[in-house]
């Protein structure tokens, strides 16, 4: 198999951190450079229409796109490991807080940071007034996972999982648009130390 | 198991029709009225810290929210009639489809009603302009759904699946910002006669 990869963006990084902790290192990476618009060609579109990263390419030519996507083939094919729980209600509660966590806090920073710096104009219309809102809502967020670290010690429970990865990811990339977690939210501080000791966390 | 539910939203009733499809037609329902705002309270803010239904309250108090997870649970908890694929690739194709129509459709749909209509503008801040935007980046999505259905007959492959049911949910909404399929998309009309031929399509 084969990953279409980027620097700097959020979900291919998820990927590689998931691929980290399954211990999958010797996956072959194609890099692409975003701003340069390496994902736009039709080339790339016939692999994922959303022209897209991360894409995982499958030896048969099956394509698999959106991080969670990557993260279920991933785990079901190397079941080592899991990071997707194993019981129906570990399973539920880590895809719960997974999407929480895409929802109001992933996908407001990136609309966020689009639609603020304009750094993808030429895909799109920017819309700057959007981009103060998206942040108070990504803002918002980190009330609610201050609250879910308070009462436990990673966010879908006692296990360290998938849902860790996309916080950490979305915890960093939120730099972007100036957002920090501050004094007032000590149980993500606990949290956000523990989560950079991960050798994953370099990938 | 009890389902808090509403009427008229896209993602309670996402997780109705699924639980009509495993033939789970008996479950305990509470209705909530969202525009009077009885998902606001501080009661429910205990059952899902995001104040949002669908929330699934399991026998032992565990709630599981997001329309994505209560999928997981009711599919683990109910194998027959597999709504989210049994193989590895399956499974991934058909949670790529579900993510692609939540963050390319269902979202922006919603977005756009949102801040197009300022029906809740007692609890966030509209940005008209980014109705219009979120409404084009929805419209955009008819083509890439249209393009699919000329090759499959179903949306994540053969078989009927979640993704069918987030598309179905998410096309029948996006009546409320005028947005609907038509003669330049042929394979969405014959899929659409099919999905509502389905008597799960009525829940």
């Amino acid at each position: 198999m084969k990953l279409y990869d980027a620097d700097y963006a959020p979900s291919p990084r998820r990927v590689r951190i998931f691929m980290a902790e399954k211990g999958l290192t010797d996956v072959e990476t194609i890099k692409f450079d975003l701003p340069k618009g390496d994902n736009l060609s039709d080339e790339f579109a016939a692999k994922n229409p959303l022209r897209k990263v991360p894409v995982l390419e499958l030896d048969d030519g099956t394509c698999i796109s959106e991080a969670a996507a990557i993260y279920r083939y991933l785990e079901e094919s190397f079941p080592e490991n899991p990071l997707l729980g194993t019981s129906a209600v570990d399973k539920a509660v880590i895809e719960m807080w997974d999407r929480r966590l895409e929802f109001a806090f992933l996908y407001p920073v990136f609309q966020s940071f689009q639609h603020g710096s304009g750094i993808f104009k030429d895909r799109m219309t920017p819309v700057p007034e959007w981009a103060g809102e998206a942040r108070n809502i990504a803002a918002e967020f980190f009330d609610i996972l201050e609250q879910r670290l308070a009462e436990s010690t990673y966010v879908a429970g006692e296990q360290f999982s998938a849902a860790d990865i996309t916080a950490v990811v979305t915890l960093d990339f939120a730099k972007v648009i100036k957002l920090r977690p501050g004094e007032q939210h000590p149980n993500i501080l606990r949290w956000y130390e523990q989560i950079k000791q991960r050798p994953s966390y370099s990938a």
